[in-house]
Parts: C-alpha cells; sequence; structure tokens
C-alpha cells in the first residue's frame, strides 16, 4: 500500500509545556521530526519564568501516525503535552457554510419592503411574468448541489448525511471561486425516479443543478432526465468537471511531446461516471483511438459483463489493464491507489503521457516514473499539474448563469477546456505546469466567458 | 374598500432637478404633500451655480398613487424629474439572501482540510456515527422554508416562484432574530403525498422544517405527517406562529380587562389554518367558549359543508358574524379587510377585545372604534399592537435546536406565549401595549428558553 506524505488533513494542534529554557524547542521539534511530522506554525500562548506554553501545529500522514506523533511528544521528559486537537474535526465544527442577509432589517421600513407588506407586490410581479423570478429573486445566482450520498469521494455508499461535509465544501467552492450561491441538498432516498422527481419538485428556487457524488450508472440517467425535464442547466461534476480539466491538460501535454489528439492512443483505467464521460468529451475534442478498462480488464466486445453505458466503448482487443498499456501515447487513470506499476509505464509509446488522477492516492506515486513519462499529472495538490475540478465547475455555472443557459452542452465543455489549456502560453507552458494553479483567478473568468460564447453558439442561451 | 396609509412598501426614490433658488425645495415638498406623499429622507446629490439634483424618498398609499404624485411632480414648472425608482424592487434584485462560506479558501492548506482530503475524515466519522452530523455539519442550525405557494401572504395560489420572495425574507428573519441560517424550498408541486414526499427525501441537511403559505386542509396533513415521519422538528408558522403571539397578546389584553382565559366568550373570523390553529391553541390555554366564523358565518352543526376539520368546532349556534359577535368578549379576525363593522364592535360585551389581524387591511380600522374598545390590536406596524410571527418563530426554532428538540409539542407553543407574554411588566401594560416590538431583543431569547424548558419536560429534546 502507497501512503501519504503529510499533509493538512492529519493536521493537529498541540498544546504543550516546556522548561523555558535554551534548547527545550529544539528537543520538542526534533522528537516530531523523528516521528515523521511536518511542524507548520508554532505560537508562544505565556510564557512564565520557569515555563513556556506554546501551540504547535503538526501535520502526519495519517490519523495513526498523528496518534504516533502524541504518543512520541507525551514519552519526553520535562515536557508536558496539555492539549491536543484535531484542525480538520475544529474546522467542520457546525458546519462551514451559513446563509445571510444582503440587506440589514433594522427598523420597521426595512421589514415593510422586504417582507410583508412590500414583498407581496414582488410576488405578485412575479406571478404575472415567471420571468421575474430571475430579476427578482436568488434564482439567477442560486445552484442546489445534490448527491444522493452513494459514491462519496472515493470511500463509497456513505449515505445523505456523510456526503453532507463534501457538499459543504463544494457550496464553500462555489463562492469562492465563482461567487455563486450553492446550497446541499442531500437525498435520502437513491431511487432514480424518486431523484428525479424530487429535484424537479424543488426546482422554482434554483438556477442550475450540481450533481455530485451519485453512483454509475444511475447518474447518467438521473443527469439526462433531469436536464430534458427541467430549463435550468444541469451537471454532474464527476464526469464532466473531471473530462472538461483532463481535456484541459491533455490539450497541453500533447503540445509538449507534439502529438495531435487525433493521433494518439489513449488508455482510460475506471470505466464509473468520470472515466467515461472522459472518453466521450475526448471523442468529442478529435480523439480516435480510446481504451478504457475497468477492474476486469479492458471493455472488450467479448465481454458479458458490460452495462450498456461501457457497451458503448468495447473494442475488439481484449486483455488487462497492462496489456493496454503496451504501446499507448496516454493513460488516463480515474481508479483506484497503485494499480500501475514501473514496468507498465515503461511499456508505453515514446513521451508517454500520465495522469494518475485516483484521490488522495494515486495509480502509480509519480516519483517511480519521473524520467519514464514526458508529463506527470495526478489530483493532488502537493505534485505538479493537479487535475482539479475546482478549474471547471465554478466558471461553467458562472457562464451558464449570466448567459441564462436552459441547458449545458458539449460545445460549452470543449470551449472551456480549451479555454483552461490557453491560460498557459506557449513560453510558460512545460511538463510541470500544463494546467493553471486553482488559486490562479484568471481561470473562472475566462472559463465563464467561454461557456457563454459556446451557450450563444449553440443557441442555449437566453441572455 | 378600505385604504392604506403612505408606507414604506410603496416607497419611490425620485431624482429631481430644481433651479438652485431659494424656495424651490420648499415648492416641490408641498406639491408632493399635496398628492398625500409622505416624504422620507432628502439628498443633494449635484449642485451647480444655476441648478440642484436632489432624491427625494417618497412613500405612497399604492402603486397608482405612486403614479399620481409622480405625474404631480412631472407637471411642475421649473422642475426635471430626472429618474423614477421603486424602492421595494431594487431592493429585491438578485434575491435578498446569499450562502456564504464560514471559512476562507486562499491556500492549499485551506483547501486540503474544508474540501479534500481532509472532508474524507469527517464524511467517515458522520457514517460511522449518523448522530455526529448534528456537530460537524450545518444541520444543527438550518431550517428548511418549506411551501408549494398555495396560499402566499393574502395573495393566494402564486406557485412556488411568485412565493419565493417572502421565503427569502422568511430566511432574513431566521438569521436577523434568531440566528438561525434557513434556505427556502419553494416546491413545483401542490400535491399532498408528493410534498411530504419531497420533503422527506431532502431532510438530512436540515434541523428543522418551518412549513409556510401552504392551504388550508393539505397544511393539517402535510404537517402531521411530517411530523410523524421525521425526527426534526415541524412547524407550521400560518398556524402555530399567529396562535402562540395572538395567545401572548390575549393573556396580556385579559389581565387589562380583569377577565379569565375560561370565562371569555371568543369569536375567531376566519376558519383556515390559522384560524383553526388559534382555537386549538385557545382551547389548550384554558378557553372554553369559541365560536368560529368562516366566510358564511358560524360553523355549527347545522351546516353541511364543513371539512373535517371545521367540524371540529362546530356548535349548536348558527348564524352569521354579527350574530356572533353578540355579547363576545373577544374577537379575532384572520379573515378579510373590513368585514367587521362599527355596529357589530359595539354590540359586545362590556371591555371588549379585538385583535383585526387580516393583513395588510384589518377587518376593521382601529380608528373607527378607538373609544369602543378596551384593547385593540392589528397585524400592523403602524398601529400600537403588532401581532406578529416574527416574535415566535426565531425563537422557537432557536429553542428547538438548541435542545435537540424530535418534535414540537403544544406545551411549547403555551410556554413560547407565556414568555413572550410575561416580557411586558405590569406596571408597563396598558391597552397600546400588551405584546413586545418585533424588535425588542429579549423576545427571541425568552421564547428559546420557554422553548427547551417545555421540550425536556415534554422528553422530546435530546440534548
Amino acid at each position: 500500500m502507497v501512503s501519504l506524505t503529510p499533509n493538512p488533513s492529519f493536521s493537529l494542534m498541540v498544546r504543550v509545556q516546556l522548561p523555558n529554557q535554551a534548547g527545550m524547542l529544539a528537543y520538542v521539534t526534533m522528537a516530531i521530526g523523528e516521528a515523521g511530522g511536518n511542524i507548520d506554525q508554532i505560537e508562544v500562548i505565556e510564557r512564565t519564568l520557569k515555563t513556556i506554553i506554546r501551540d504547535i501545529t503538526i501535520e502526519a500522514s495519517s490519523v495513526e501516525h498523528a496518534e504516533a506523533i502524541v504518543t512520541a511528544l507525551k514519552g519526553l521528559e520535562h515536557i508536558k503535552v496539555l492539549n491536543v486537537s484535531d484542525r480538520t474535526f475544529n474546522l467542520h465544527r457546525g458546519g462551514k457554510i451559513s446563509v445571510q442577509s444582503k440587506i440589514s432589517l433594522k427598523n420597521q421600513s426595512d421589514l415593510a419592503m422586504a417582507y410583508t407588506p412590500g414583498v407581496g407586490r414582488i410576488c405578485t410581479a412575479i406571478a404575472e411574468d415567471p420571468s421575474k423570478v430571475y430579476s427578482l429573486t436568488i434564482k439567477s445566482n442560486t445552484v442546489a448541489i445534490v448527491t444522493d450520498g452513494s459514491a462519496v469521494l472515493g470511500l463509497g455508499n456513505l449515505g445523505p448525511a456523510g456526503a453532507l461535509p463534501v457538499m459543504e465544501g463544494k457550496a464553500m467552492l462555489f463562492k469562492e471561486f465563482g461567487g455563486i450561491d450553492a446550497f446541499p441538498i442531500c437525498l435520502s432516498t437513491q431511487d432514480t425516479d424518486e431523484i428525479v422527481q424530487t429535484v424537479k419538485n424543488i426546482a422554482p428556487v434554483f438556477g442550475g443543478v450540481n450533481l455530485e457524488d451519485i453512483s454509475a450508472p444511475r447518474c447518467f440517467e438521473i443527469e439526462a432526465r433531469l436536464q430534458r425535464e427541467l430549463d435550468i442547466p444541469i451537471f454532474h461534476d464527476d464526469q464532466h468537471g473531471t473530462a472538461i480539466v483532463s481535456l484541459a491538460a491533455l490539450y497541453n501535454a500533447l503540445k509538449l511531446v507534439n502529438k495531435s489528439m487525433g493521433s494518439v492512443r489513449i488508455v482510460i483505467n475506471g470505466a464509473g461516471a468520470a472515466g467515461l464521460a472522459i472518453a466521450r468529451l475526448l471523442q468529442k475534442a478529435g480523439a480516435t483511438q480510446i481504451v478504457i478498462c475497468d477492474s476486469r480488464g479492458i471493455l472488450s466486445h467479448g465481454r458479458s459483463d458490460l452495462t450498456d453505458q461501457k457497451k458503448e466503448f468495447a473494442i475488439d482487443q481484449s486483455g488487462s489493464l497492462a496489456d493496454a498499456m503496451v504501446g499507448a501515447d496516454v493513460f488516463m487513470g480515474v481508479s483506484a491507489p497503485g494499480v500501475v506499476t514501473v514496468d507498465m509505464v515503461k511499456s508505453m509509446a515514446t513521451d508517454p503521457i500520465v495522469f494518475a488522477m485516483a484521490n488522495p492516492i494515486p495509480e502509480i506515486q509519480p516519483e517511480l516514473v519521473t524520467d519514464d513519462v514526458a508529463v506527470m499529472a495526478t489530483g493532488r495538490s502537493d505534485y505538479p499539474n493537479q487535475i482539479n475540478n475546482v478549474l471547471a465547475f465554478p466558471g461553467i455555472f458562472r457562464g451558464a448563469l449570466d448567459c441564462g443557459a436552459k441547458t449545458m452542452t458539449t460545445t460549452m465543455f470543449l470551449e472551456a477546456a480549451g479555454a483552461i489549456a490557453s491560460l498557459i502560453t506557449a513560453a510558460d507552458l512545460n511538463r510541470e505546469y500544463i494546467v493553471p494553479s486553482v488559486f490562479d483567478e484568471r481561470v473562472a473568468t475566462a472559463v465563464s466567458a467561454a461557456v457563454q460564447r459556446a451557450a450563444r453558439a449553440d443557441g442555449v442561451a437566453t441572455r
């Protein structure tokens, strides 16, 4: 099993009391270092003649590792561990989002305009002309983040309550990167018909729907039916967000190796929502040779266990992932940790492109094949080239909402991918910089503009 | 038809250009006064040697009245009307609430804790112990404001989009007065079964449900079924909010006239959600003689047109509202403008108590019976004794959420009414001060404390 390096998701705050004398902090930090912990901030809380109390923020690689570090500290002579808190848990207490009023309600006049009796005039205006709901309510900037909790991150079917922290996090990203008000809708049903009906029933408040962490193949039908039956854009981020950013990264990686989309052989490992959506978008972008593998190997005509969705991509070739990768130009993994070996990468064509996007542990650790690949990307922030959906969905929805798109189209996705890729100039492009940082402020605006252009071209924009 | 006095819900901002010379402002303000407009703020926008541009905020009594004022201004010599805007509409543009992140996302470390990979640890913790959803997500402070738009204010069946401005306003009130994050859920169905199913499906995110503007008799069944099938408190504000505040006001009014709850004859006009809920709560508070009228008169055993809900309150007496009011001690109207005459009030018992709560125009204008009643209350902010639900629901939910109540109970409502009434001391109590102001900051805290006490006494609190 490949393990994580220390990172902020296992971040501790340890309050320790040390003798107030030279060398004691070094003694403590050395112990933390020997236990494999990364030290972040160190703050002084209280200092007396004899003692000093410090808060030390430490990153570990797992819960067990964090415990081992604390045990190591507790074993030190002269040092007292006063308190240990888990920063990730602390940050989540009480949830991560809130609903705020845009206007203060300080007197009767505020109340009379924002609520009764003044609000009645607004209600009547909307009832008389339903299109006014876009200008006079939150609808035009509000997105529902809908999940049934059936495929939460890589963790599986945790149900609606277990999915809520992810949806709150997503709402934060929508706000931070797209200025969009998004609200989590975590459903206590995993029945396709009921999900569709429920989302239709709550749709009037929302200008768009972001489907999230709903397992395949139900996610395909849910998305298609909602898009058919509602007049607001529906977007399944696990499919299209991943596909758009992967395509953007591939555009730039291909430039580096001087190969064309139409000529490369692409192996996709993982035939869930993300893998199939990547394959579909790559085809629209001109890819002609795509081999998809699931956990049983290549999706081939010979197999009798394929869903309709998988059959769409079945080919004559059969075999394992290792067989598929021989001579391939591009590998894209949306599958499981460590399933790709060094030998598999070495069996690829010259200048291989490897996107090992399984999260948080990639299909192959990048450092194992540094010299064997032309370009490597992962889903992680601690390696170069992070393929992160947050590069796509805030701008996608910003654009769709701003032009009043009634639906999402493939052109919008293709243009979005092109916009992300084009933010990296030829001069800056290199094997460690094929996609912009998630904190690059140009991204959402560029994606939004591209999406609006595409929506107008496709005739789905209303503004 | 009784008309409204000028008020902020018909508030105009008029930008006028006047000659910069003495007396011109008086000339303009006199014209506004003659047209019946109330002047609020006057601001100087620009001043030159020859002219001065001012923004004048004017309250009118109706859209037509506002137009008449503008026409009067446009007819003035030397004065140029540059712009007219409707403040209520302006305030509603883009909606009134937003979703905010509680934590900033400024670097990879923030992202790694609030979103992937750190959030996965929180999801797993909740999946393993579902009760943790209350401490680690927004659930414990989040309420769904659910409507089907079938009975929006006094305006009728405007549908979900037409109801949204009210629900946004309600969310503002929840935040301002209760510190609660509430989010509007406007349903595109008016089918009872489907409403129940939809609310059940979206319940995982919410710590409580506030039903709003759902027409009778469906609202009774929806509330009862949701309360039976969900383990979070359900509250239909149009019923219980109104009932709680009416009871609070009645407690204090009865003190003033020295009558007891058990001895008074009470006429309720209006047999919708509010009227029936008031009747039920008054009974629980000890009232024994209640006569309810609907638009066809007294709910009497002789009538064949009564719903089951109305039958519960049918009595032997039959007749009109006027018949019912003869000799009554208390009148409570939750019905329609102007349906009560001066003669009807004069036919009541000595020291009559009249709560004319129809909004925005009461059953009888208070000034018509000033000397004929002991106590008068309305739903309006421009008369004394405003019976406003905002005195109840923020504190009710604050209390229910804080003690983890699994349901709402009648004891909670009775205690809440008592808490509201008791905020007015014997020394302060008078015929123009029987309920606290909606801006009285003690109210929500007092209600919350009473509700928690009642919930614990009833055994429905979990914290």
